[in-house]
């Protein structure tokens, strides 16, 4: 089989350099472009010296590819995917980007007037668990944020079900690779190690994203959500603990089946027996999932674990790649998590 | 003046080391005595090589002491705290033996019978900010849990005030220091590493505490409260994240206002114009708190932050000593963070 | 092709959960048998939840393979591996009972009378950069131990030249991973996190091995070799910083050649134009090299780096029976680290 | 008594937050002026919220003082301390600028040439264990880098008493504080964490120093001296790891006296029983040493440790202070580590 090519513009940050980690292992494409800015005309390897087994240039522009990675800083990757969208290269955006339906969202969340908004509403919410049947024909997909990927997974379930009402807390919790590889001095070593903060409490630009798939999940209005992220010293892992009052009475029994029955087919989704550990999925595209009615509250709780790097961004653009291309789902994602 | 002679009982779990630390550095008090049964007979420096300052000899037995700290598992606490009070010895427990009012509690949560139930009516809650003048005179002290400690403090002002109603929800993150000093897989460094999970899902041990504190904060029926743990990958720090309904309506000025008014004069307590990191109290006895209204979803969100060894353990143990003895209320705390 | 069957004894340690992981995800073996005495019956999954896409049973001892991977503590392995060479099943031993040609070597450094003094002779020391030829044909292979590994593949070059002379200072950091899964406080998350130490400075038991691959490598007497280990808090990585002095001169471009020439079709081995980061090899089989002569002092210094529980165990192990079954030798070693 | 006026040139810094850190709690002295140029005119609390406590606003030059310690970048050093001098204050420098003897030095250790070559001549290297008796009168004291704070250190009484010969070999490990505030990508959280590296193997600034102040103890020419420092995943901390040859033959028993009674009434310097971990110095003053020789090969080697910042820096330059000012020479620098 003739492999595709595909391309990762901007593959310098994090979520680019995993992208060409993944692509690199992946028997079904050949990884034919990269493209860095700053950096261009330089060998792949001398820029990210781990990536030595890949003998490609980084260029300013993405080449002749079937398909396009964009992790491209927030409002460039607009403009980028319409002109590879219209050369017939399929896209998806890393970005957040086309991931709003509403595009008056953008300049408040995101400072900038959408340039394309009718790209909104033909592009798909690439989380395969929610959309896979529109993922599989897209030409655009939007690549969820990491931290409305961990909290999507964490309550779509009880969402559709409505189990669940009224307002939801989503406290999460980052390792600094989530924070980027731009210098500050919040991800200075000396700072952020033995550090642990909470941020963005006046907003975070992934609450629109949490609540709009919260409404659709759920169809209904959108739900009253308080999302506070936090870092922790770590390089790798999102945990959301999720916490929302039940409605609809739900027993500790059925609320297993309904999760183990809502995920019984996917193949990233871990319905697991006790709280999940970053650490187990490391480096995989798994999401583990822990829900659990407190037993003297009654509150419902819901803990989900991630590599944000990976379900988080990169394995998640690779999952839906596979689909778009009409691969195994699970083609190039096999690996297990290095523990320790 | 004469310094009071002090002791702690069992000196090598990590609660009773920091009492080592920060009484050999208070001017009032002579460390005279620290006790570790499994070791007694060593030199204190011969067993914990940090501490070679202090010339002393482990014994099983505390000596001749006006006041004793007592780091001992819970259910041993009670027996020796009867029988220093019996010996006219004041007496701080570090353990939870006694923070619980309702003797009831501690078969379920503890799995013993309380010993001393009569004990609980005249223990006091060694939280300065909450009992000052109920610890000055006080024979024995029930030194709060480190999590209790970060919780009750981000919240007693909206719970006096009547601000918030209905159920809460405390998302508290540690480092492994508050897991203590025996070994065990989940302290063990490459498991720990790179690694964050919750953990007591089931019901952690300082819920009872919690509640009991929060229901005489608010002179109410005891609230709804999910209480859940983390653990993060670093030696101290706890970062409590407490998310409640507002049922008496206040404006961000006014929330300011009240935790400004409230904690005034307290020495330790600091609230702070963003959201706190652990690192900038680590080492320190201070507590910072950041209250906050979101606009959005209207929820309460106070983030509090404290080193869970001294404010948590060590540190607000000696806050209550110095009260005991009548010593300015600092004394002995008045280290900056050894940052970063 | 019929995929060879192989087992892994004792896969509860680090080298042996590695060694799992490594083999899920080779298309030429079936990893059919796992054992670990205090755990058989468990499902491995239930014991190892990261291990979750492995259906096996953890059994207590090994069942009808064609090779065997040994994790078994010190002098265990010497009958286990008799015993399985017996029944014709190839050994790779990830323990030290085979490394040593000279079994009077045993008692001093590792406490026992060697039961097999025979297989000694004839079992091959498993560093393919050095023995390929005798590991392709072996029954029995001694893994090398991760130590011996970054430091033999560092001077490996030099010795066989004869470019350098007298003592060699080997200062070797290893993450913790190195010293194990079994509890101790040295592994303690809180008493190893922020700390860097020396340790067995009256003699570490990769001395003796080092010696020998030095002697063997420069065919001279045993060079004075002062191998001094520390652990630094990281999971998994070796640094080895060797020290020599020079006695055939060579220039600085010389040595690179010489480096690139001895390692030019090695498919794990980079000699790199920086000194290396053990984070560009962490989850890999490389070992990164780099050789330069202090310009001021004379003195020759190479760096190396590798993962050690790859290169220095499971990955080694896994190259290793690549030889022994006639694999590829890069079969189920491709994978780029996951960096950052 | 009336306490000295000090100030701090350019807190910003994590040597200029070390010492205000240490400053605040110093009895004798009153911290009155601290310098920053980019953020004058803010207050030293918004700037960096760890240090509330120190009600100070942030000037772009430093005000009425007795003594000002100065933690300008290299070369800016050398021209303030000129001008403090004339004006009668005395000065501790933390750079480099007065640490060398030999000006002829600077242009190609620097890149600079030595605005006030005669002050060289005048300023005292600022290691009391060596030159207590010139810092007490001084007027300008060179504080120490911190490599060489814990080589000298190291090896000063086997130098003194010529027991080592020719070549030594300085391997040293560093937390990443002491790559300093500025971001870069080497101290960024998710390339610096589960990384070990050596770096500046061409060569770096504090080779000069080490080798004058051997030779100085040596009372001899320049040893030839090959020095490789590493950084390793801590804030905090320096192990050095020296190694040399032994030309005056000196039994265990021997070399441990020799320590013992070269540093019997030094107050900061600990000659330990095993080898050191930076842990048990962090926070502190104080220099942990372990010389043994090596059974096997005969070679010395000599592990210390130092907190990179205090010993290394900040602490060291109270420690001048002190002296300078006939204060008790641990005025200010008692506290224990705050271990774990």
């Amino acid at each position: 089989m003739t492999r595709k090519k595909v391309g990762v513009v901007n593959v310098t940050g994090y979520a680019g350099m995993e992208l060409a980690r993944l692509l690199a292992g992946h028997d079904g494409v050949e990884l034919v472009s990269v493209t860095g800015r700053s950096v261009a005309g330089q060998k792949l390897a001398d820029c990210l010296p781990y990536l030595e087994g890949l003998d490609l240039t980084i260029t300013a522009e993405p080449g002749n590819v079937d398909l396009a990675f964009l992790a491209l800083p927030h409002s460039e990757s607009a403009c980028e995917a319409a002109r590879l969208l219209k050369e017939g290269v399929k896209v998806v955006d890393i970005s957040a980007d086309f991931r709003l339906k509403n595009a008056a969202l953008y300049p408040e969340w995101y400072g900038f007037t959408h340039p394309f908004p009718d790209l909104l509403q033909s592009a798909v919410y690439g989380l395969p668990e929610l959309y896979r049947g529109q993922i599989r024909p897209a030409e655009l997909v939007a690549n969820p944020g990491c931290y409305p990927a961990a909290a999507i997974l964490a309550l779509a379930p009880v969402l559709k079900e409505g189990i669940i009402a009224g307002s939801i807390v989503i406290d999460a919790k980052s390792g600094l690779s989530g924070a980027g590889r731009s210098l500050s001095l919040k991800s200075h070593y000396c700072e952020a190690n033995e550090n642990v903060t909470a941020y963005a409490l006046e907003g975070h630009r992934h609450l629109p994203e949490i609540i709009q798939e919260f409404a659709l999940a759920a169809s209904t209005e959108a739900p009253e959500v308080t999302f506070v992220p936090h870092l922790v010293p770590a390089t790798r892992g999102i945990l959301a603990s999720c916490y929302a009052r039940v409605k609809k009475e739900i027993s500790p029994v059925g609320l297993k089946e309904l999760y183990n029955s809502y995920y019984r087919s996917e193949p990233f989704i871990r319905v697991v027996d006790e709280a999940p550990h970053t650490k187990r999925a490391a480096g995989t595209n798994l999401c583990l999932i822990y829900p659990v009615i407190d037993k003297r509250s009654g509150c419902l709780v819901v803990i989900s674990a991630i590599d944000n790097l990976v379900k988080g961004a990169a394995g998640q653009a690779v999952q839906n790649m596979n689909l778009m291309f009409g691969f195994e789902e699970t083609a190039g994602l096999k690996a297990i998590a290095a523990y320790p």
